[in-house]
C-alpha cells in the first residue's frame, strides 16, 4: 500500500462534520516588511489560530507553482501528480460546460485562414459578442446532426470550448493547432489506434467549420488543442466515506468538485451567500468545502491593498462557520498568490486546523511566518485530508 | 510523473542568474556549547540570513552520512539513490583522470606478491614518488599497445587509477582483490555475458603487470576494484535548461560537475581565485556552483579552530558574490563534517536562499540551529534545485 492510500483504507463514516475553508491565493510576500495576511486585521483568524494547530503546506512540491486544479486536488486528498487534468477539461469546467463520461472536450480559438495559412491564430481578438454569434452560427448549422453531437461554448474574445458527445472517443490526439501564425492548418493526429475515430471526427468538424464560416471576414477557421475526456477520478464518497458539499461560486472550482463527486450548489456572487448556503445545507453533509475567491483575484491583479481588504472580508465570516460548531475547521489556501508576483507562486500555504482533538501550539496570529512555526510544521497539502479525517475521528486505527 | 521529475518538466530558460555557494562540510557539532559555525564571526552570512529564507537539508535521508558525490548530486537536482556513482569513477574524478564514454576505470593498489599469495595489499605503503615511478614504468612498457589503451595514474602512496580505453567494455565485474593479506590473487569475474571481454582484458593486464614488475622488491603486483564505466547522467542543460559553470579547485568536484555537463574552469589553490573566476565569467552563465573546500578539510582533521577560521574566511567572500547581484543566492553545504567526528556526518546542512521572491524569516544568524527554525524548515537537499529554479522564475506553472 502506498502511504497516500492509507486514509482511503482506514476511512469510516461518522456523524462528525468537517469544514475546509479555502481562501484562494491567501499566502503572499512582504511589501514594506509585512505580507498581505500580516497586514490585514484578522481578529477572528488570529483567535482561531491561538487555539488551533498550525503549519504550512506545499501543494505539489517545494519550488513548484501549481495551477488551481492540482492545488485543490491535493487538498481534497488526491495526488496531483497521479490525477493530472487535461487543459481541455479544466477549460470546460471553468466555462461551466457540463462534461459527462464519454465526452471529448478541447480548448478552441477562432482564427483567420488566408491563402492556406493561419494568418492570425486569434482572428484579431474578435469581441466576445462576436465569438458568441459565431458559436451560435456553428451550433445552428449542426442542429440536426446528433451523432456526433458537437457543441461549441463561447469564451472570452476568440476562445471557446468544443464538446464532442458520442461514445468511445479517446483523447490521445495531438493539437490541431500550428501554435504559430503564418503556418498551414494541421490536423489532429491519433496517437494510438483507439483515438483514430476521434481524430476523424475532429478533423471533419474543423473542415465543416471552414465551410460554415466561409463568409466571415476574420473568424473563418478554428484551432483545437488540449483534447481531454472526463478523467476517471474516484469519488470522495468512495475514497473517504464522506458526503461532501462544494460551496463555490466560480465554475472551475464547482466543476472540479463535481469531478470528484461533491454535491455543488448555486451560489450568487456575494461572498455572504457562501455562508447562507453553508448554513442552509448544514444538516445534509459531513464535509463542506467553501471557496473564497477574492483574495486570489486581488493577488493576480498585483493589488496588495485589495488583497488585504479581501482577507479582512474573509475573516469576518469566520464566526458564521464557528457558530455551526464543526468538529474540524481548517482554514488554508490552495496556493499562494503574492501581489508582488502578480500570480500564483510556489510559496507554501498557511494552514490552521481547529478541533477538540488538535494540539494547540503557540501560534497566536494567523500568518505565513507564524504558521511555519506551528506544531504541524511544513507538510504536503496531500496530508490535509488525512489530518482532517483523523482529527474528526473518521479514520480507523492502522494495524493492531 | 515522479515528484523529482517536476522541475525537469517545468524548467524554462531565462536570463536570471543563480549562485550556489557550497561551503563544504559546513555543519558541525558543539564543543563547549557552540558549533564551529556558531563560534565563527560571520557578519556577512548573518546579514544575508536576516533577509533570506532559511532551512536545513538532509542530503540523502535522516541519519545517513553521504559521500561528497551523492551529497553534491542531490544539491544539483539528481536523486543520489537513482544516480549511484561507482567508486572507480569517483576515484578517477578525484585524481583528475579524464574519463570518456566507453572508458572502464578502477581503483588500484600496488601489492606485494610472495609465494603465490598477496603478502601485503599495500606493498608496504610505498612512497608516492615510488608509485609515480612504477606507474610510469608500466605505462612505458605498454606505450606501443594502443588497443586496448590502458593507462595508470598514480595516487598517494600505493594507490592508483587504471583506465582501460576501448569500445564496448562493461563494468559488471567483481573486484580483482582478495581484500585481505595472505590470500591468493583472484581474477575479476564477469557478472554477465556483456562483461566477458572486460574481464579478459583486466585479468590479462594484471598478469602483464606482474611480468613488468618482476624485479620490484615491494610493489610487484596490482589489485583492482570498483570497476566503473562513465555513468550516463543527463546534463543540467537538458534537465533544467541551465548553462552552468562549476568554479572549484579540487579535481573530484570539477570531475563530478563535468559529468553533469557543467563548464569547469582552471582555478588556483587560493580561495580568492574562485571569486576572480566567478567575476570574470559572470556574463557567460546563468548558474554558478562555487566550491569552498577548507571547511571540510579542517573538519576531517578534527581541528575545530581551523574550521572556525575557514568559515570566517568563506564569510569574507560573500560581499563579492552579492556585488554581482545574482537573482538567487544559496549558501549551504553538501554534508556536515563536525570536527568532533573527524569526518562526514549525517547531520543536516544549514541552508540560506536570498532572492527578491524569497520569504524573509526571523533567522538573524546563520547557524545549524538557527536555520532549523527558518521558513523552509527541514527538507531534502534534492529540493534545493526546484527551490533555486522557482525563486529565479525558471519554472512554469504545474497544471492549470
Amino acid at each position: 500500500m502506498e502511504r497516500e492510500d492509507l486514509a482511503r483504507e482506514l476511512a469510516i463514516q461518522t456523524d462528525s462534520k468537517i469544514v475546509l475553508f479555502v481562501i484562494d491565493g491567501l499566502g503572499g510576500l512582504p511589501q514594506n516588511g509585512r505580507t498581505e495576511l500580516e497586514t490585514a486585521a484578522t481578529p477572528n483568524l488570529d483567535r482561531l489560530a491561538a487555539k488551533a494547530c498550525c503549519g504550512v503546506t506545499d501543494p505539489v512540491a517545494m519550488g513548484i507553482t501549481p495551477g488551481s486544479g492540482p492545488a485543490h486536488l491535493a487538498l481534497f486528498g488526491y495526488d496531483p501528480l497521479v490525477h493530472q487534468l487535461g487543459r481541455g477539461i479544466l477549460e470546460a469546467l471553468g466555462s461551466d460546460v457540463e462534461v459527462r463520461q464519454g465526452d471529448l472536450v478541447a480548448r478552441g480559438n477562432f482564427a483567420t485562414l488566408k491563402d492556406g495559412v493561419i494568418a492570425d491564430r486569434r482572428a484579431g481578438r474578435i469581441p466576445t459578442s462576436e465569438c458568441e454569434r459565431i458559436c451560435a452560427k456553428i451550433n445552428a448549422a449542426r442542429a440536426n446532426v446528433s451523432n456526433p453531437e458537437i457543441t461549441l461554448f463561447p469564451g472570452k474574445e476568440h476562445r471557446f470550448v468544443a464538446r464532442f458527445r458520442t461514445v468511445g472517443l479517446s483523447d490521445a490526439l495531438t493539437d490541431a493547432d500550428p501554435q504559430k501564425d503564418g503556418k498551414p492548418r494541421i490536423p489532429a493526429v491519433a496517437e494510438n489506434a483507439a483515438s483514430q475515430k476521434a481524430a476523424g471526427l475532429v478533423n471533419a468538424f474543423l473542415d465543416e467549420i471552414i465551410a460554415i464560416l466561409k463568409d466571415e471576414p476574420a473568424a473563418n477557421a478554428a484551432l483545437l488543442r488540449g483534447f481531454s475526456v472526463q478523467p476517471t477520478i474516484p469519488a470522495m464518497s468512495d475514497l473517504f466515506k464522506l458526503n461532501p458539499a462544494a460551496i463555490a461560486n466560480y465554475p472551475m472550482y464547482k466543476g472540479l468538485a463535481r469531478l470528484i463527486g461533491m454535491r455543488t450548489y448555486k451560489v450568487g456572487p456575494e461572498p455572504a451567500e457562501l455562508f447562507d448556503i453553508l448554513e442552509a445545507h448544514w444538516p445534509e453533509h459531513d464535509f463542506f468545502y467553501v471557496h473564497f475567491k477574492k483574495t486570489d483575484a486581488a493577488g493576480e491583479d498585483g493589488n496588495f491593498e485589495a488583497k488585504v481588504r479581501a482577507i479582512e472580508e474573509a475573516d469576518r465570516f469566520i464566526p458564521r462557520i464557528e457558530a455551526l460548531k464543526p468538529d474540524v475547521l481548517v482554514v488554508t489556501a490552495d496556493h499562494s498568490t503574492p501581489a508582488l508576483m502578480h500570480g500564483h507562486s510556489f510559496h507554501p500555504n498557511p494552514f490552521l486546523l481547529a478541533a477538540a482533538t488538535a494540539m494547540p501550539d503557540d501560534v497566536a496570529a494567523f500568518s505565513e511566518r507564524g504558521c511555519a512555526r506551528g506544531y504541524f510544521g511544513r507538510f504536503p497539502s496531500l496530508s490535509a485530508m488525512p489530518l482532517m479525517l483523523g482529527h474528526a475521528g473518521k479514520l480507523k486505527k492502522f494495524g493492531a
